[in-house]
């Protein structure tokens, strides 16, 4: 088994993440989080929040509909382009993102591109295509009182209430922009955060959680004056590596910058960064950061018909302000995060699997056992020892469970930094032992020191 | 003005809630949270995390994905059942609810009842209808590689490919409960609760966000053994009012328990109590407790064939648990808490409109002021405490805009508890003013006690 296999596995036995409708046989492209993965992945929320919107003077933070007015996609491109390249077996009627079947070939291929690859299909092998079509990634629905009957009686009236899940975060930001600006009035350089769910309907998902139909994002759209967004681009470059390595605990070493290049970036950006992360199958794109220009404050100005423009009220300029977006997917973190903590060694000639979660992330803090769970006694005062320890740092768990040596594997496996396991030397002198999960020292302290 | 159009009025001025993509001229039935409203909808679902989940031992998070696979709603009865009745005007196109533009029928209302009630059409006041029609309240998408010319080409593959958003969180907790069991061993009783969105395409929305098309939702699902139903129903119905009252603060005296009737609750339900508040437009459902048998737990084992026994290690007793569910919408709870907070008074002549929030709900603890801003040396004193104060309680905010009065009446409007202002005095002894939000009240204190 690889490591990302191991990951998986991992993640399914300790509750950390399930396949998404696993017990109807799946939803392909979802992901349930069980207990422990509710907890890391709201801590990373909770994290980047503090970092980026609480703590800062320039942040404001909002909360949009995943439905959204379907101009929105429209204005945004969404609607034209955010599609991929789709082809069908004319045999077994299979269907196939092209670039992803051939080689050699890019999202933009034609038909006769794809058709001299002389690709074989991966269901039937037969090589008998239709042509490319378009396949567009946004999920549509309709909203209002749409009867099926309709499809064939009032196709029209379909038509026009159709809308979409929304494919990504940002857009509610932008349009949100001047309800910001008429309620708060802020001083640019200001940026306005998101976290929320966005969705793809991707042809064929794969990767475990790193390209999956639902996700969650986490996005700002930094408005400044042109003129300054190369400094500011560097700002936002360097809040995204101290954030990732000091906040989150990854590894400088396994982060690596990549500048796209002109022909490779979206059409709207002037510059772009890919945070790439080395994850258990190489390296894959972490979360972007990009020069947005003013390309979108634009587009809505066109489509809405009212002005983006901010006033300097110390300059007295009128401008619409350019954007730098910093962009990460929530599923894309975690599983960095747990490639990063992912550990095996060996003590005293035992293999163990051990999650290396930095304090902040681990889902529990502490784990209190008795060490043995049938002298009411040390339960009596273990469970004293655990309710003082969860008042404290309320991220506590309880374990008496198999024996010592098996909770201590289990709490290994799901990143607890501490064992404290109370003892018949506890009913003496209230001293306990602490174990430490990376080192497995254990040292005695006094209850109240802990 | 009546006091939910104010509250409307208030929390788009003061960036609480928008009408969702404003700028577009709007989606109806959806709403985006600003900065304040986004802070304070976090909040509460913090507290509701903290005291349902983290702060107890018989409760385990889940987070499951928003598009599920479609048997979970053949199963839990949605396919059929989850329906509004739905009337068409010959004469105009218009289609409404009919038992929402009828007097005296009910949901369940025969074309011929509604006839017989003789209402005409709201938008051309004409008389001329066609017959009540379901409309299912799901919203539909399709999965996967589905084009739009499949509509009419590939019929069957367009339906097999059909997929619903979910209208509810308690299927994504009833479809882990065997994920749950067989990685945490959790003992009965035990809950498993989540937050996170849920959509009804309502035909008609309406009053402001009580009746939305998106919302999020916090539910749990308490599993007991079938004997002791009457028991946990009992503990969990004084908890909610424990929640409400204590940790969010509203008052007892607006939360009215009503025991629905046989005839009125859901099929699954043998007991529920519906928490009624008073809303500015009068009582209305704020959460239900429901006691739903094992309806949900039976329907998926016969749905999915596989066995949701939980296995009593202590008695060998093997049955299918029983399940209470508590069940409350963030968006009817931020209604209920701004309804609660929403005060109008009258300082020295003055009126005022103050949102008398709970400190641990207010979007700022403190706004710190320099009294004058264009006294450097006051502006730079101000900057210091209001650091100081940050790096403490972080939801701080700062305020230097027009004059003190109107700060006040800003802070007072935003709920913001405490507002300090550094004045000249500050400069000779470290104090400042410190004015309470409720009684408007100042008083005197050294930086340091803050």
């Amino acid at each position: 088994m690889n490591k990302l296999e191991n990951l998986v596995s991992l993640c399914k036995r300790r509750g950390f993440i399930f396949p998404g409708s696993d017990i109807y046989g799946g939803m392909s492209g979802t992901w349930d989080f069980g207990p422990l993965g509710v907890s890391l992945k709201k801590k990373l929320m909770d994290e980047w929040w503090r970092y980026f919107v609480d703590n800062r003077d320039d942040m404001y933070g909002v909360d949009a509909a995943i439905i959204m007015n379907p101009t929105t996609w429209v204005a945004s491109g969404h609607t034209a382009t955010f599609a991929d390249p789709l082809v069908e077996c004319k045999e077994c009627k299979s269907r196939f993102r092209a670039d992803k079947i051939a080689d050699g070939i890019s999202e933009s291929v034609t038909t006769e591109e794809f058709l001299a690859t002389h690709t074989k299909c991966p269901v039937c092998g037969k090589e008998n295509w239709g042509p490319i079509r378009k396949f567009n990634m946004m999920f549509s629905t309709h909203v209002g009182a749409v009867l099926p009957e309709d499809t064939n009686e009032n196709p029209e009236f379909v038509e026009k209430n159709i809308a979409y899940l929304r494919p990504e975060t940002a857009q509610g930001i932008f349009t949100n922009y001047k309800n910001i600006l008429d309620t708060i009035y802020p001083t640019i350089p200001f940026g306005i955060a998101q976290q929320g769910k966005a969705f793809r309907n991707e042809i064929s998902p794969r990767d475990f959680i790193l390209r999956d139909r639902e996700c969650s994002q986490m996005e700002i759209e930094y408005f400044v004056h042109p003129d300054t967004w190369e400094k500011n681009f560097e700002k936002l470059r360097i809040l995204q590596h101290d954030f990732l390595e000091n906040i989150i605990g990854l590894s400088a070493e396994n982060i690596h910058e990549l500048e796209v290049p002109a022909e490779d970036r979206a059409h709207y950006s002037r510059r772009t960064i890919d945070f790439m992360f080395d994850y258990p199958n190489g390296e894959e794109e972490l979360m972007g950061l990009a020069y947005r220009t003013d390309f979108d404050l634009s587009n809505i100005e066109r489509a809405s018909g009212k002005s983006m423009v901010y006033r300097d009220k110390n300059t007295g300029e009128s401008f619409i302000p350019h954007v730098i977006e910093p962009s990460i997917g929530v599923e894309r973190l975690f599983l960095a995060v747990l490639t990063n903590a992912y550990t095996e060694d060996e003590i005293n000639g035992e293999k163990r699997t051990v999650l290396k979660l930095p304090e902040n992330l681990a889902p529990f803090k502490f784990c209190v056992s008795p060490l043995l769970k049938n002298k009411p006694e040390l339960v009596e005062k273990a469970q004293e020892a655990y309710k003082n320890l969860k008042t404290k740092y309320i991220n506590v768990t309880w374990d008496d469970s198999g024996n010592i040596g098996k909770r201590y594997r289990k709490q290994d496996e799901i990143g607890t930094p501490k064992c404290v396991v109370i003892d018949f030397e506890t009913l003496e002198n209230n001293t306990v032992t602490v174990r430490d999960r990376d080192t497995t020292k254990q040292i005695r302290l006094k209850i109240e020191d802990l």
